[in-house]
């Protein structure tokens, strides 16, 4: 947990929404008198959170300057670790590893539901990508329901090179893809592994994919092209789970 | 197909983004000036829908007295079908059923996801409770990326009695539920089968628990105490998918 900034109406609301007892301050836009802002000013009020009238200019440096519609928080929440602490915890693995790598997946309810289906399944860690992503924000937080808290998140600047280090570690690296002739079915995922899941719409990138050990699709025999990404992962994650098991 | 009024801003909004071929027309409140509203006008126009200007009380009226903020369009969107196209769906099944009951799930994206999902698996029919519970809307016909047209969805008034009437067709009825002690992977699910969701946060409604002729768990090894509904409904549809194909 690291007090962090927040800012802009939609993320303060799902701010609270997470945790309001996670928000420790409050700054405001004194200028500002929209109706939306009074009504989140009045949910922050409720709970007791010190509210700080100040000025624009001030906000925009919060805030770095994007728009953040007249408000910033500061809030208690889970950080992304860093590929060191990824190396560390893969060197003190006790059991088979089971990761799940996120290439640029973009929607953060994604992001939450992968969070919250890794934590039932005991994946060793969440490995997503630093840009073009989604990181840990409070809609996260949310629909992770508490999962976020639980379920390390390592955040990598070249998901390129962090697959070539975990295939030197004895970790496989399965790709998903529509392409692919094996299904996960098919597949033995009762070794070391990390499942690799592409971004809405397009899927993995082709320099990711290139990195994989092997590729797996999902059987779909109808008429839409993709699944759900937080499905897919669902559905790929309890596959593993299953084979561990039945073999355990 | 057929058509239907849709109204309010973001739901006109995700009409546009699922389908803007399909709207036909659409009427907003002359008297209106706000900036969300000129940015969809502007939307609609681009795709060279008709726009008509009335007044609000004729918006009133197609809106059905409900909150429409200036804007009712007429689209073409699949429509839910009724318990009696279920029955003769079931009687004219050549396959071993699989079904997918949802009760009560509120949220449209749950229900496209599943929607998707369910095309992929090749699932017979989606039942949905008419009550507190999601119709087909723009947004779900936009989640489902397409299988909103292809999955027959039927809507039903009366779960209890759905539920008892498809156990007289000899299709098992199977709930899931965190305090069912067999597990969903050591069920048989290579028999007629509907497969019941509960409703997000809360489950299954007790009377609709009582109807099921066995309850399942989706196993979970950490802290969350659930998962998303799209996420246990496909892990579940693929179980179903991965036994049938194992065993055929």
């Amino acid at each position: 947990m690291n007090k962090t900034h927040i800012f802009g109406m939609h993320a303060v609301q799902a701010a609270l929404d997470y945790s309001a007892k996670k928000i420790h301050h409050a700054w405001i836009d004194g200028q500002r008198q929209d109706h939306k802002l009074k009504k989140l000013i009045d949910e922050l009020a409720s709970f007791k959170i010190t509210i700080e009238k100040t000025d624009r200019k001030k906000l925009d440096k919060m805030a770095d300057g994007k728009n953040h519609q007249g408000i910033v928080i500061a809030i208690e929440m889970p950080t992304a670790k860093t590929e060191d602490q990824l190396k560390k915890a893969v060197s003190e693995l006790e059991t088979s590893a089971l990761f799940l790598i996120l290439d640029q997946v973009q929607d953060p309810h994604n992001l939450g539901a992968c969070l919250r289906t890794a934590d039932a399944v005991g994946v060793n860690g969440i490995i997503i990508t630093k840009d073009n992503a989604t990181g840990i924000t409070p809609t996260v937080c949310k629909v992770a329901s508490g999962a976020a808290e639980t379920m390390p998140v390592y955040q990598v600047t070249n998901l390129a090179r962090t697959i070539r280090w975990l295939k030197e570690q004895h970790i496989w690296v399965m790709g998903t893809s529509g392409y692919a002739q094996q299904s996960v079915f098919e597949a033995d995922l009762n070794i070391p592994i990390a499942l690799v899941m592409g971004k809405e719409a397009t899927g993995m990138r082709a320099l990711t994919e290139k990195q994989c050990d092997f590729l797996v699709n999902i059987p779909m025999t109808g008429t839409v092209e993709s699944l759900n990404v937080s499905v897919a992962a669902g559905v790929m994650m309890y596959e593993a789970y299953r084979q561990r098991i039945a073999d355990s």
